[in-house]
């Protein structure tokens, strides 16, 4: 493996010191890029690009190409996991992902298997040692999964959920069943993460999409406890290097305390919590990844510079943050936005690191 | 006007001592039940059912009827404001709520008239006052109100919004103009409230669906500062009795603290909040109401049970807690369990009165 050449966003994640604060932006291979949409368009599907590693190495590059970003991200779903157990995922177009098999009894649980990424899911291994040797060292490269609870809610729905109505009712009528899921998939999901990580991933992150839905106590006993059981299961260093854990709960802000000890390196923030005040609440035992509001990038280049002013003021000097949005960038956005958002970053926070 | 038989619901607001912890439902009038179905048909359609005083007090009491709640709510749709300011509501089914209007310039916000309710939504006030005379003191009513941030959302994308992105875009490339549009929708709010007050509103809650999708700084200042604008231009007596005041924003849970200090009575917290830790946090400056999360209502009268003792142990002894669920009861619940809840709350909480 080639020497790495920006390593600021790794750095950050372990809170040592960068010249300027590094930047990436979640879902940054997506459909606002016209190029995405072109490979996209070839590919067939968005399946079929998941599952081509020399397609989904060219999205995963293809915003590098346009900014000075400092992290790449595995072009991947995180429904991957719950396909490789046999659920049959598939799109249907304006309808989000659905699954043939659905998850609701004990019985059903019983039957799922536990996923042997080698040989269930050797096409993201694929696209992560391609990816790899494409990007030469330029930048660190993210691995990411679902978290065990988000990745029920679509298991025992059967895909996207507004209301969650299943899954709820499993966890208050039948936590044994429910339970036994998510140890299934904490265990698949260990398995998925090691294996990204020795095909190459320098870096995980663990998406947390819908543990923001939970009440306090069923987040902690139903999500919480099963990314902390994934962080302890990981392998922490590779290739000489630590590899660093983010957690990141959407609508998770007023659970840092606790997020903050489970043994991760670093906390994704969504843009509802002020990130100075974040990091006051979790001291020195984790690093901040976030947290612009995406919409902030339907506004003018001078109001994306003041929102990142405002954030990196908020954070303040010193170690251990990464500049990102505080969830995925919006499909309408003018890619020309989210270059002036990268630059702000860069350009506005040398001076939080003299 | 007759005398209030069951004030329970009043007192705990005022954080005065009760016999047993007062409940109410957020939407308790709506569609899970079938008695509201079949008037809503009769009416035609939902702003036919809003517009008519009689059919909008019958769906008020039908709850009042199958079960012991200690609060009515008003009947009514928080975009009847942005109608009478001439933006012509309409609802598109499976669509969710339109306007023929969209507020996008400051031409179009200057071109808005304050709304004048006595003049304009007379129909509310005869809803209100139609109702308070059908109860006839069995318990208080309450009224209601979108908040300014959350009536503008609407406005400015023309309906339902999944990722707001006018009305942010708005909010940061021309904030002189949303805090125009903010301060004609807090003075027609406070008309609006006050004239629901006069006609026979015992209570008033200011729901703001989506301030919780502010990031920390924007909450604060382009909704939160109106709803204390708000709070502060209500009618606090009436009839001789205080009229309290409830905030509620889904998502809030970041930013209590603030809250508790516009002035209003009481916090109305979503089921994400440990309410014991609401508690601590705000001490004695507001009461609570919440916060079971709905979806609880999907599994079995005994899991139903153990959540609500749950909350009730979380708060714990003594004054200033209403039940109520984390957000409006969902449409596919069954009538049953609505019931179980309500019976739930009032025999398990009385060891916390004693």
């Amino acid at each position: 493996m080639s020497e790495l050449k920006n390593d600021r966003f790794l750095r950050a994640l372990l809170r040592q010191p960068v010249d300027v604060t590094p930047v990436w932006m979640m879902r940054q291979a997506g459909r606002y890029l016209p190029e995405y949409r072109e490979t996209r368009q070839r590919a067939g599907d968005f399946m079929a690009l998941c599952k081509n590693p020399e397609l989904a190495c060219e999205v995963t590059i293809q915003p590098l190409e346009r900014y000075p970003l400092d992290a790449a991200i595995l072009f991947s779903d995180i429904l991957t996991v719950p396909d490789a157990m046999g659920l049959g995922l598939y799109f249907e177009t304006g309808e989000g992902p659905r699954f043939r098999k659905i998850v609701r009894t004990a019985q059903d649980v019983d039957a799922l298997p536990i996923v042997n990424t080698k040989q269930d899911l050797s096409y993201v291994l694929d696209a992560v040692s391609t990816i790899r040797r494409e990007l030469n060292g330029r930048v660190p490269l993210i691995g990411f999964s679902g978290s065990p609870w988000t990745l029920a809610t679509y298991m025992v729905e059967g895909g996207s959920s507004k209301d969650f109505r299943f899954v709820k009712a499993m966890l208050y009528d039948q936590p044994q069943v429910m339970h036994a899921l998510l140890e299934k998939l904490s265990l698949s999901v260990i398995d998925y993460l090691n294996e990204q990580i020795r095909a190459g991933a320098q870096a995980v992150q663990i998406f947390d999409t819908w543990g923001g839905n939970l009440s306090h106590n069923a987040y902690l006993e139903f999500s919480l406890a099963y990314m902390k059981k994934i962080v302890n299961g990981l392998i922490r260093e590779h290739e000489g290097r630590k590899v660093p854990v983010i957690l990141f709960t959407k609508g998770g802000g007023l659970w840092l305390d606790s997020m903050a000890d489970t043994g991760c390196d670093a906390l994704g923030l969504d843009w509802t919590m002020d990130i100075g005040q974040a990091r006051s609440l979790v001291g020195n035992r984790v690093a901040l990844q976030g947290n612009m509001d995406p919409c902030v990038l339907y506004s003018s280049n001078e109001s994306i510079r003041a929102e990142v002013e405002t954030i990196l003021s908020s954070f303040g000097s010193g170690c251990g943050h990464v500049f990102n949005l505080g969830h995925g960038i919006h499909q309408f956005v003018d890619p020309a936005r989210a270059g002036a958002f990268v630059d702000a970053v860069h350009e506005l926070s040398a001076k939080y690191h003299q």
